[in-house]
């Protein structure tokens, strides 16, 4: 990490810039799909958001729990726990003045089992499709966090 | 992205971390805001807890859930889905070198949006405010993603 | 923060570098407790996931909800809520150019407090032991947050 300066102003960096970018608004994305199902299904967690949508129905009725909205909102939840370890683990990792090639491999590889993983959840395809993505994702910040510690440990 | 070197040395970079500082501490607060909650109306989610508070009742009662901490809790989850997508967003952005007016203008809707936010959700107050504020901010965030993925796309 | 340039390439961020990952590290361990837990234990959110453990039962009943399961997920949200603040501000703490010992002390608090938190929750430790080790890391926090914005303020 002796010439992060210069690392900073790279490729690389331009390169994280975009993944990082891309794999947070497919994180983002989940908030509006929620509020999409909530709004078509009714379904809501507080008495004041029924007045979102006209009913004919006791509003009170309207403050449940649906099965399609948790399957989003678990699927955001595991977003939480696996994109931003990514980024801050990236971030660091592309500071560390990795090789092109193999900093693409591991953004690429990140989103791709990321965006694998979401349409796995949401449509509820068969396991282990799901398990495996998350597995990748895992593994490569893991591979990105051992390059970090190892080029940059200072306990 | 080409000067990104001067860049964090900026006044944009101080007033991204000025910004960002302030909304973090800001979601933090949730944090503290739970705990009196669940010490004064003595709710707890573990067992364990249930020895922090004097009581007369029988310990195992006291871990249920209750509708004001549940939703402070929805609001610090709120902030979880939203604040840290602006500050890995909002860090690339102040990287990209935008001008100094444009930048501010962003920080400061995004942080003004979500204190009003965490108002209209803690009090209640009648929708579309909570909606209105949490769109407000969902779209600042889109505005910086657009300028760092025309800026610095690199795939 | 007049020379951040200099500060980026310094010890103080090879140290953040090193606390950052680490305990965000530990944050990821999190996600294979649970999984471990859900598949010793069987115990799923989702049906599709029970075709990942062999059983005899009716496969809809172990769509279920179990206090062990959400001990280890509840600890994961608070490092969730506590860990990720860390990094941001932490990050930012370390491009203001504090002393090294100083930045340590803050890191390794920071780190500590949270490794002790996690054992205390996972093994239901009697409390205060968990309140304190998140207060530690509250309050740690809140100390490199005042330095940011005594150091950098820009409004």
């Amino acid at each position: 990490m002796a010439e992060i300066v210069h690392m900073i102003d790279s490729e690389v960096f331009l390169a994280f810039s975009t993944y990082a970018t891309i794999v947070i608004l497919k994180m983002m994305l989940m908030s509006p799909i929620t509020s999409y199902y909530r709004l078509t299904k009714k379904v809501f967690s507080n008495l004041e958001d029924t007045s979102l949508v006209k009913t004919s129905e006791d509003r009170k009725k309207l403050v449940r729990v649906d099965p399609d909205v948790e399957r989003v909102r678990r699927c955001h939840q595991n977003d939480l726990e696996n994109i931003i370890p990514f980024v801050v683990i990236g971030l660091l990792y592309a500071l560390t003045g990795p090789d092109l090639s193999s900093a693409l491999l591991h953004f690429r590889l990140f989103v791709v089992s990321r965006i694998i993983h979401t349409v796995a959840y949401v449509m509820a395809l068969p396991q282990p499709s799901r398990a495996l993505a998350w597995i990748v994702g895992l593994f490569t910040t893991f591979s990105m966090a051992y390059r970090v510690l190892t080029t940059a440990l200072f306990l």
